[in-house]
C-alpha cells in the first residue's frame, strides 16, 4: 500500500514519517512505498522498512500536482500549508498555499483516471472558528474566522466536503488543537509563546509570556497529533455522513495552569525563566481564538488526546529531550 | 453616486433594476449612473432618471473585471449565479461561475488603486446549511451544505468576510430563501415546483407536484428579495462586525399551507390544476434542504419579509398579472 505525505518536512509530517516508519503499516494494511514531499526536499530516512520517495513541490503550481498521483497512492496526508502569521501578513501567499494548493491536489485527484479515490486526510485548524464564543464550542457551531489563515482552512474544509459528497476523494478534515509543546525553534505562528513558555525553559533559557496568564487555550501533543493523522486514516468514512471535517479532542488549560503544570513536573527554578512581556499585537490576536470545545463527534469516534498538561509536559521529554 | 449589477439580466437583477430605475435613489444618495452586466445583454431600459450603461460578462474570466471598475462604482450587487441544479449537473462550470467568479471580483477590487472599498450587496443562499436540522436553523448554525451550489456559496461568503475584514470591500452576503413566485418560464433549480404550483394555476396552466405536500420550505417574494438588497446597501455594517453573511428572514410554509393559501386567493377550479406526480430524485434533493430558521440578527437590522403565503400569492398577481 502506497503513502504520500503533502508538507513532510513540517514538525507533524516529520513525526507521521518516522511514526510510519516504526509501524510498518497504516489502517491494518503493510506500507510498501512513502512519497514524502514539501517546498523543500524532506530529511533522507535510515532504515525504512518500505520504499521511500522524497521530492519537493510548489503546491501552488497546480501542473506539478498530476505527477504526484502517478502511482495512485491509496493514502494522502495533506498537511502542507503557511501558518496563521505568514497568511495573514502575505494575503495573496496565504490564499495561494493554503487554499489553492487544496484545490490544485483535490482536482489533480478527480481529473486522475481509474476511478481513482484515495483517502485524504487535510489537517485543518481551531482557526475555522473566532470570536465571540459559548464558554465550550459544540461540534455545530459555524465557520466564523477572524484571520486569512481560518479562512483559508474553512474553504478547503467546505472543497473536501463536496468532492467527497461527490465521490472524487474519501476526505476526512481534522481541526487540530494547538500542538504544544512544538520541538525546535519558534515559528511565525502567533500562538508560538504556548510551547515557548514550556520548551525554553525546559532547556534551561528564558522565554516570554506576551499575554496574561488568564489566556485559556486548547492543546494537544504532538504525539496526539500523529495518532489523530493515524486514527482517521482507518476510520470508516460512513461515519461521518456528509459531515466530513470534526474538530478533535485537546486540552482547554490557563497559561497559568500550563505553568503551575512545569513547575510540578520541573521545579519552581525552571518556572522562573518566564517573563511576562505583554505585546499588545499578540494579545489582540489570541482573544479573538477559540478556548474550549466539546468535541463529542471525535470522542465518539475514538479520537483521544491528553487529558492534563502534566502529560503533554512528559510527552515533550520524552519524545524530545529522550526523556531527561 | 455610481452603482454595478451583476448578473442583471437575470430575474431578481431585472426587479432590482426597476426598482432603482422607479426610486432614483439608494441608500439616501442620488443615483448618477448604472451599469448592467451579465452574461447576455441586459435588456433596455426606458425612461432611466439616471446613465445607464449595459454590457456582457464572461465572470469566470479574472481578465474581464478590471474594467468594470474603471468608474469606481460606490455600490456593486453581485447577483451573477449558475442556479443549484446546473451546478450540480456541471460541476466544473459552477466553481468557475459561482466561486471563481466571485473570487475573481473580490480580487479586482482589492487591486483597484485609490483606496478604493465599494459596498459589495453579495446574494447567498439558504443552500449553505444542509441537513439534519435543528427544527429551526438559529443564526449561529454551522455551513453543511449537500450540494456543490451550497459549497460555492458558503465559500463566497467566507471569502466576503476575509476581503472585508482586510478593509478591501466592505461586504454584505444575504441568504436568500426560496424566491417565491418566480415569474416566467421555470429554470433548472430543482426548487421550481414550490412556485409553479402557484405560478401555472394563477395563469389557468396545469401544475406539477413533485413532491410530499407536507413538504416545508421556507420563502419570500421577489419584491421582499429587492428590499432585502435595498436594505442592505443601506445598512450600517459596523453593527455586522466580522460575520458579514446574514440569513434573511422568509416564511416557513409547507407545501399543504401553499395550496390552502391557493384556494383562498383563487378558488377551488384553480387548485384542481395542481396534479400530484411524485419524483424521487426531485423529493432526495428537497430532503435536504432547510424548512425553517430563526432569522432573529435580521429582524434586529431592519429586514422584512411577507409574514403569510396569501401576501406572497398578492404581490405575485399584483406585480406579475397587473393586479388581476
Amino acid at each position: 500500500m502506497r503513502i504520500l505525505i503533502l508538507g513532510a518536512a513540517g514538525m507533524v509530517g516529520r513525526k507521521l514519517t518516522q511514526r510510519l516508519c516504526r509501524d510498518g503499516s497504516l489502517a491494518g494494511q503493510k506500507i510498501t512505498s512513502l512519497h514524502l514531499v514539501d517546498v523543500i526536499t524532506p530529511a533522507t530516512l535510515e532504515g525504512a522498512p518500505f520504499k521511500v520517495e522524497r521530492g519537493t513541490l510548489d503546491i501552488s503550481d497546480a501542473t506539478q500536482m498530476p505527477a504526484l498521483l502517478t502511482a495512485e497512492p491509496q493514502f494522502i496526508f495533506h498537511l502542507a500549508a503557511i501558518v496563521s502569521g505568514e497568511a495573514e501578513q502575505n494575503f495573496e501567499k496565504g490564499y495561494a498555499i493554503n487554499m489553492d494548493g487544496t484545490r490544485h491536489l483535490l482536482e489533480a485527484i478527480r481529473l486522475h483516471a481509474n476511478g481513482y479515490c484515495p483517502r485524504l486526510i487535510f489537517t485543518s485548524s481551531i482557526a475555522v472558528f473566532g470570536a465571540p464564543f459559548p464558554e465550550a464550542i459544540e461540534d455545530d457551531f459555524f465557520l466564523t474566522p477572524l484571520t486569512s489563515y481560518g479562512t483559508q482552512k474553512a474553504i478547503c474544509e467546505l472543497l473536501l466536503s463536496d468532492y467527497s459528497r461527490k465521490g472524487f476523494v474519501d476526505g476526512i478534515g481534522l481541526r487540530l488543537p494547538t500542538i504544544c509543546v512544538r520541538p525546535g525553534k519558534p515559528n511565525l505562528a502567533a500562538s508560538g509563546f504556548f510551547s515557548g513558555i514550556i520548551r525554553e525553559p525546559l532547556a534551561g533559557q528564558p522565554a516570554i509570556l506576551p499575554v496574561s496568564d488568564k489566556v485559556r487555550h486548547w492543546h494537544a501533543s504532538p504525539r496526539a497529533a500523529v495518532n489523530f493523522l493515524i486514527h482517521a486514516a482507518g476510520l470508516d468514512t460512513k461515519l461521518l455522513g456528509a459531515r466530513r471535517n470534526i474538530t478533535l479532542p485537546g486540552l482547554s488549560v490557563t497559561v497559568a495552569e500550563q505553568i503551575e503544570a512545569l513547575r510540578q513536573v520541573a521545579g519552581e527554578a525552571t518556572v522562573r525563566l518566564i517573563k511576562h512581556q505583554p505585546d499588545a499585537a499578540i494579545d489582540k490576536i489570541v482573544a479573538g481564538w477559540p478556548q474550549n470545545f466539546n468535541a463529542h463527534r471525535a470522542l465518539d469516534l475514538g479520537f483521544r488526546a491528553e487529558r492534563d498538561f502534566a502529560e503533554i509536559i512528559k510527552v515533550h521529554i520524552e519524545d524530545e529531550m529522550s526523556g531527561k
